[in-house]
């Protein structure tokens, strides 16, 4: 067991520090992971940051965000299976049911997963590893549009 | 299903990039969670950031931090009976158990919710969707007293 | 109950805004939790930066990080033996086996903890509580060879 420091890349001050941010619209065909990979890292290429950070955040309660396997959609599907069990539909613990069995559910599974995502810009991309993706994880049922905010900061 | 960008601003360079941190000091009544969005809001609104991001971070591991609806208060008890029904104090599971039989489980509750919470500024205000709020989650039973603190970086 | 605001540091323009990333190389023995805090700290130190937010991401999703207690390790042991009754190794719930009946496990863990964490910079350290550490969390029972990416901005 032992941690190094890789040493990547030396401190730098950066007079020309950028900011952008942009939406992204997600439209849902109910519960399950919509991957965002690539529009995030379109996001990202046109905000001219070189080294920096992007933040991901999703503004709804029932939606959430995750860094997730993207290579066998089992994986995903799995979790799905997961949190079915864990945070089962119709539960009769939950005393918020006007919205539906599937509402209180979704609230639940959001606070256990991601609201935002801080991701690190390397060499003007993503600097995610080889397998992770960036998914939007649809809580609810029923369809639904989902608004996912993004900002890059960096030089 | 599909995703879209908003295209709401386009890249800009930012010489005059702006730090803002402060502190919230939470005086928590026991196990349950306590609204931060206008405190938050207010650090801000101090900061002069227009374009940015705000970071909230807890510095406690039995206490932690969720964005959840903000419109039903038994949204937020729900969440509670489930957490107490999954985490449930007293569990002859754990062995650190000197502290009390509600300190464990708290520990794992921060651990499945946030320490910290990255969240866009637009437009000089927080860019929460409509039914988000930003909640300390204190999981001990006693009352603690909370620090949280708030860094706002953009321009 | 009552929220308060610290009011610790004025806002103030940051022309010389510095940018620094690095990595950590973390070999695991197999499941558990790595401590990370000193070796984040160094590279804190590096980079110049006084008041800011270093970003710590994980690029894997069968490992995650954590901020957790940081005194008695047994709290650490007791967390790990929550997630092996919550995540069951072998669950027959799983159809992405391929890789071990620990490798689906490692995916649920590493979705309810956290692949970044956004932790403050205050005074040129990080700004963790006193029982606060920050840790790898290897979810998978080999060894594995793990980065961890450090992204620090502020000024």
């Amino acid at each position: 067991m032992g941690v190094s420091v890789a040493a990547d890349q030396a401190p730098r001050y950066a007079p020309g520090m950028l900011i952008h941010q942009d939406s992204l619209r997600v439209t849902s065909h109910g519960r399950g992971t919509i991957e965002l990979t690539r529009e995030v890292e379109a996001i990202v290429a046109a905000s001219g940051v070189t080294s920096g950070v992007a933040t991901v955040f999703v503004q709804h309660t029932s939606a959430s965000l995750i860094v997730c396997e993207n290579a066998d959609p089992a994986v995903r599907r799995d979790l799905e299976a997961w949190f079915a069990r864990a945070v089962p539909d119709g539960d009769p613990l939950f005393e918020h049911t006007a919205e539906g069995p599937d509402d209180m559910p979704a609230h639940v599974r959001s606070a256990l997963t991601q609201t935002s995502l801080s991701i690190p810009v390397r060499e003007t991309r993503l600097g995610l590893g080889t397998w992770q993706g960036i998914y939007l994880y649809e809580h609810r049922r029923a369809p639904h549009a989902r608004r996912v905010s993004v900002t890059v900061i960096g030089a």
